[in-house]
């Protein structure tokens, strides 16, 4: 059984700005059989995604936020049909590469040569384990892919003792999917005419960049660039989801089609273990069970602007907040936060009706926080927003 | 100029068992003058090098500590003629990938289709710049490449406003290197006779394997294939350097050729950000530079038997031990560890004559631990050995 307990800020219609503090309790009684999971009643689970961190004009939004819709739903679908937090967050992710608006699987950033490499990855927080693809072409859904890496290596070694691969790039990425049933899919019908058409127009722009030399280099020129580059290809950076399901467990997935003209054979941040993605069931050591997704350019130590966008996800099991001494309660908070100009988000539990959407627009460099607290059986939200430029 | 501190420990005789401790403190004293770092006497420098954890046969035992010797000649030779850390670095890789002994570049294992795919990452400790490739082909020396993606990175943007890459992989790896003037391989000139004749060996027992199920996943045959796989093959998982320069900078590289008979396009944690290598220059928030490079199984959350090796090194600013009020003292300190059967290892100061080598073997499972004191201008090892099984 799923209590809901939002506050106002969590309610923000569509049409209004988002909230500059997007987060809300949840708590989540696991059920007691499972013989009861196909019961809408007893429905039990949580989903968070992001269609990109970037700029989504007006005229974009709508089709961003059904995206997400789509996504979240068919995450509560898996979960309703008793599905764990790993197949539930691949099926959120396979919606989401299926959207053309988005820079993942169908309709990514072509790189430098015209071709669509794409990378994701999933983790596992009651294993900790993780599977990943990086700069794979002719695949239209890599997030299968790195979950099938990941179920292949639960089953243990191959032959003669050798370890199971969990990372795969390229050819040999493109080859295992295709031996282990995933379909391939031509790259043609990967491209969309809008991927096309900002490719020549970024080619255009870099070739006369390259003529006249016109120093883009200058510090005070990148921001804005970034701002230019998206809203010229209208495309994103990454999209993600973070679940968690009846029995507790979390798991996170990414995937993106990366940097518009990047070079060939270039893998970001999605693929990377503890960059693009985390998951982390509770433990004698941890009492929280975490999820993480994040967009944004990777290994940012030097650079001096930093764009971004993270969904957050924890849980813990509550004795205060059990409805009986028989069942026990699990907290769920959820937040998400961006640099960029905005971030389209998406969140749904088992038992909701539909999904919340937001085209979250938080001032550049901000970042949302907030604490809580536990009290008498009801979980209370403790806002103490923190905005720092 | 250099002083060295050993213990006894440091100081065993080659031909015998390594010491379970191996740490030591070494002060270096930056150089006052540029125009001084041509002169030996005032060399300042330390390079760490190991060419492998695992199974290191008696009779090999001289050709990996030669390589080892002949790895922290070349970074020394470097920072004697006034090369920073990465660069330094960078030199002793390049001498360990040349080596037809060592599992990384020339006579790499070779991968489950016969070909050679190599992983290499350096971090700049100073700019915190990380540059890799992953599952590279026909590049004998995947670490330049690594190193130029770091160096072309510092470089700034490309033109129109583009990021440059600092992680590339498989055919697209290959190519960005020749366009930067890195030389390629003919694949067939990588692989050695040794590594021809393990594939040939290892496709044998695959097949067997395959055909008889001898049910390989038994956690109890886990430790004692590993071994087998190691010693049948010869080959080792691993090479690294660790680095720090007369500024004080540290630097860190990991260079291997995966697994035998690795799925293609399979990458290791050799090439991940954060996994194969780390280096980080001293901060406000931080009173050690510190340089990593690890070997062994990525992502081994769910292993039940880990097998790796890492050397560590970490240095400050120390005014206790300072030898005038004009120059400040820098005390390093380093160690290794291993979970395999052995590891060979090599160190050397930019004042010493010839590198110290050592086949360690430490008791499977054992941890190698210390404390250290600085008292009065005088370094103490203050040596509190933990062994954990």
């Amino acid at each position: 059984m799923w209590r809901v307990m939002e506050t106002p800020l969590n309610c923000a219609e569509e049409q209004q700005p988002p909230p500059a503090f997007p987060a809300s309790w949840s708590t989540v009684t696991p059920q007691e059989s499972p013989a009861d999971r196909n019961d809408k009643g007893n429905a039990v689970g949580f989903v968070l995604v992001h269609a990109g961190a970037g700029y989504h004009s007006e005229s974009k939004a709508k089709e961003y936020k059904h995206v997400c819709k789509r996504a979240c739903q068919r995450a509560v679908d898996r979960l309703k049909a008793g599905a764990l937090a790993v197949d539930a967050v691949t099926a959120a992710l396979v919606e989401l590469e299926d959207s053309p608006f988005t820079n993942a699987g169908m309709g990514s950033n072509l790189n430098l040569s015209g071709e669509i490499e794409c990378d994701a990855s999933i983790m596992d927080g009651k294993s900790l384990r993780y599977g990943a693809v990086g700069a794979v072409s002719g695949i239209n859904n890599p997030v299968l892919v790195a979950n099938r890496l990941l179920s292949e290596a639960q089953k243990g070694k191959l032959s003669a003792g050798r370890i199971p691969p969990c990372f795969l790039v390229g050819r040999g990425a493109h080859d295992w999917a295709v031996n282990h049933g995933i379909p391939p899919c031509p790259s043609e019908k990967m491209a969309t005419k809008f991927s096309l058409s900002a490719y020549k127009r970024n080619k255009h722009k870099m070739e006369l960049a390259e003529k006249v030399d016109t120093g883009f280099n200058h510090h005070s020129k990148k921001r804005r660039q970034a701002s230019e580059t998206e809203n010229g290809s209208g495309l994103l950076d990454t999209v993600g989801a973070i679940v968690v399901d009846r029995e507790g467990n979390v798991a996170a997935a990414v995937s993106s089609g990366g940097l518009a003209m990047k070079h060939p054979g270039r893998v970001g941040q999605a693929a990377h273990h503890g960059c693009g993605c985390w998951a982390e069931n509770t433990s004698t050591l941890n009492p929280y069970s975490t999820a993480v997704s994040t967009s944004g350019s990777p290994f940012l130590a030097s650079e001096d602007c930093v764009l971004g966008g993270v969904i957050v996800l924890r849980c813990c099991r509550c004795s205060d907040a059990q409805p009986s001494p028989d069942i026990q309660a699990i907290l769920v908070e959820f937040l998400w936060s961006h640099t960029t100009e905005s971030m389209c988000v998406g969140y749904m539990s088992a038992q909701d009706g539909k999904a919340k959407t937001h085209i979250s627009r938080l001032p550049p460099g901000a970042v949302a926080g907030q604490s809580l607290a536990i009290e008498g059986g009801v979980c209370r939200l403790v806002n103490t927003p923190t905005t720092v430029d």
